[in-house]
């Protein structure tokens, strides 16, 4: 087969694929008699095979040039697999403990192979939704989030080294315009993608579109998203981008990565199992009234963002070649406590904008969660959302006033009695 | 002579080379018997020529790979006439009349030809000290600003234009590094490059090193002059890059352009004039005590802001097509008030921060400036740069409390008295 011209895989040419690729095809040990392959992309954007043979597995994931599941109606640049691949050898190369390792990434195909993570890996949203406890998820993504954020950051880099990664990251914009559309506009305006739980939230979504403090704030974060180049971030870490399992967390599919604001990236994820927290009611029955479980998810919350600020302290205090804070210059304990409580205390407000302006995306806006989705009842889910809307909103206009993320737990508390 | 490889230039070979080029012999009728060549480069980097025939006339600029000033001890690149030419076009074509046409750029020379800015054009720097009034200087400054940071801004582009300039310019990172050196980091340590007007000023000097608060600003300043792609800005825009007569203003030497924060640009026109007013008791005399003519700086200073934040919002209200704020969503007369308000707030807070960071360095950094440096007597020399220092500190550290420019004024005069 014509390996330097892009086309569409399916089952058949895939196999094809693998067989006139080394790469791959070692990967088997050669046997091709008894593979088998399973199309298993659940996601909104891409196809993804499973390739299992006896002698070893993979993933193929390949990115065709519209959005999946809304077809060629909505074209997306098929380029996007190129920054996905990048992404996930650069942060693989930072935490290789917690992302998958690619084998074979071919631009031509906009194709990726990758580590396949075997059962029981799942999707860390399903599990949040079956209520299951992952001991080790807050200290594991905080430190993917602390070494890959840290490291791509001017604290790490000199400017010469960053400004030439963001550069090349810019090539990325059109998977950044569809954020800048699904986040920060479209839910703030009539437009014919947004759905809601209807009627009973009408008025809500009215209300987010007559807001003008909130569109006022939302602005502020659409601008730092656009503008701000403070470290090369997934782009899309919400809970559907991990896959866990009780010992294991593995971040995937960073086709969104840029060099963007660091909230972004610890909002997504926090925001997601705050939508999380809020689903739980919707999930509770007479077996299990998700009580705990929601204490749970608010430790680890907690822990997340308290995890991600010390080790993200520690890298710092160990780094001598960062350029935007000089050691000659913030020689001094107290100064160095000064700049670092100063650098947290903002983070942790970029991280609370951004992570709110995500829940209220995937209450009013085109993409919503499966975490709300799988609850059957439309008054109950309603109910869920309504609150979590009423807490996002909050922390969106109020984010300045948090000191710690105890504090935002404590507000959720408030918002779920 | 060899077009293709880069040489040094003199008098005699910038004549074989005009005679070479037909976008410059044409220009002086192709005729070169009565030819003047002057060099006039009083930078700090570059090589300057004003050629003078009797059909026509231009002035060519060549970039040497070391900054001219220090000399090849300090190599810089200098591919920095690639986006002086790239800037004096775009920003040109935005605001052609207060910037110089470009008749020819090459890249392997690294030279630029262009509008050669006739007498009585003077450095603006030396007409402040000269005593002299500009009447139409804030009108017409505050005109280039408007239009040349609007329009390069996602309040005027779409992110897809935005992103492919932003990596373009990212190109220009070894200018960007000088800057970072010599104003947000050599002031704050011990540097063997940087000076003052000693002893008077080695306590004053000491105290900036020793200011935690002031360095905690700078980290910011820093972080956003490094981080933040809000508009393709001038890079230099003190009262040296800007040649004036009594109807015309020109803004030349763009070379430190890149996207970058607005309030750079403004705060460094501002915080120039600025130290221009801290000068004057150094130039006053028994004919002349200033005293008129300080009024007048700090009204220019004044009509400045007011004339820019009037323009740019003026264009803002007549604008479509720019991302950051959708017009669908930000439709309401209330809400337009709202975000331009904080819009413009924001932006004197990083006018001031800049403007700031700008005055500091020029007194206790590297290079200084003429206003202060033609005051012979050290005494009063010293005096003069001590006000500007102690209202630049004051101006760094609290540019979040001030409201308007008014204020901004009454604390020089407070400063002053």
């Amino acid at each position: 087969m014509d390996l330097t011209q892009f086309r569409p895989l399916d089952d058949k040419l895939l196999v094809e694929y693998i067989k006139a690729t080394p790469a791959l095809s070692s990967l088997l040990g050669n046997q091709f008699d008894d593979l088998t392959i399973k199309e298993v992309g659940d996601g909104n954007l891409n196809y993804v095979y499973i390739v299992l043979g006896a002698a070893g597995s993979f993933v193929v994931k390949q990115a065709l040039p519209y959005i999946r599941c809304i077809g060629e109606s909505w074209p997306m640049t098929k380029e996007r697999a190129y920054f996905e691949a990048r992404t996930l050898k650069e942060h693989g190369g930072l935490c290789p403990e917690h992302v998958p390792e690619v084998y074979h990434f071919d631009v031509n195909m906009s194709l990726i192979a990758m580590r396949y993570l075997k059962p029981p890996h799942i999707i860390l949203r399903k599990g949040l939704i079956a209520g299951i406890e992952y001991p080790l998820l807050a200290e594991h993504i905080s430190e993917y989030m602390a070494k890959t954020l840290f490291k791509t950051s001017l604290l790490y880099h000199s400017t010469t080294e960053h400004r030439k990664a963001v550069a090349e990251f810019c090539g990325n914009v059109e998977l950044c315009r569809l954020t800048e559309q699904v986040v920060f506009s479209d839910p703030y305006k009539i437009s014919e993608y947004n759905r809601w739980t209807s009627p009973y939230l009408d008025q809500e979504a009215e209300a987010v579109r007559e807001d003008n403090l909130l569109k006022l704030e939302v602005a502020e974060l659409k601008s730092m998203f656009c503008e701000r180049a403070q470290a090369l971030i997934h782009g899309d870490l919400h809970t559907g981008s991990v896959m866990v399992t009780n010992d294991s967390t593995q971040v995937i599919d960073p086709e969104f990565a840029f060099y963007g604001p660091m909230g972004f990236d610890i909002g997504a994820f926090i925001g997601n199992l705050i939508l999380a927290f809020f689903a739980q009611d919707g999930h509770a029955d007479q077996e299990n009234d998700r009580q705990l479980y929601k204490q749970w998810i608010l430790k680890t919350i907690e822990d997340t963002w308290n995890l991600f600020q010390n080790k993200f302290i520690k890298l710092w205090n160990e780094s001598k070649n960062g350029e935007a804070y000089l050691e000659e210059i913030y020689n001094k304990p107290e100064l160095r406590n000064l700049v670092q409580e100063k650098y947290m205390t903002d983070l942790l407000h970029d991280t609370l904008g951004f992570g709110a302006a995500k829940m209220i995306r995937r209450i009013v806006g085109v993409a919503h969660v499966e975490d709300f989705e799988s609850i059957q009842d439309n008054a109950k889910r309603a109910e869920c959302e309504r609150r979590a809307l009423g807490l996002a909103k909050e922390l969106l206009k109020k984010r300045r006033e948090f000191k710690s993320i105890s504090q935002v737990v404590a507000a959720i508390k408030e918002v779920a009695h």
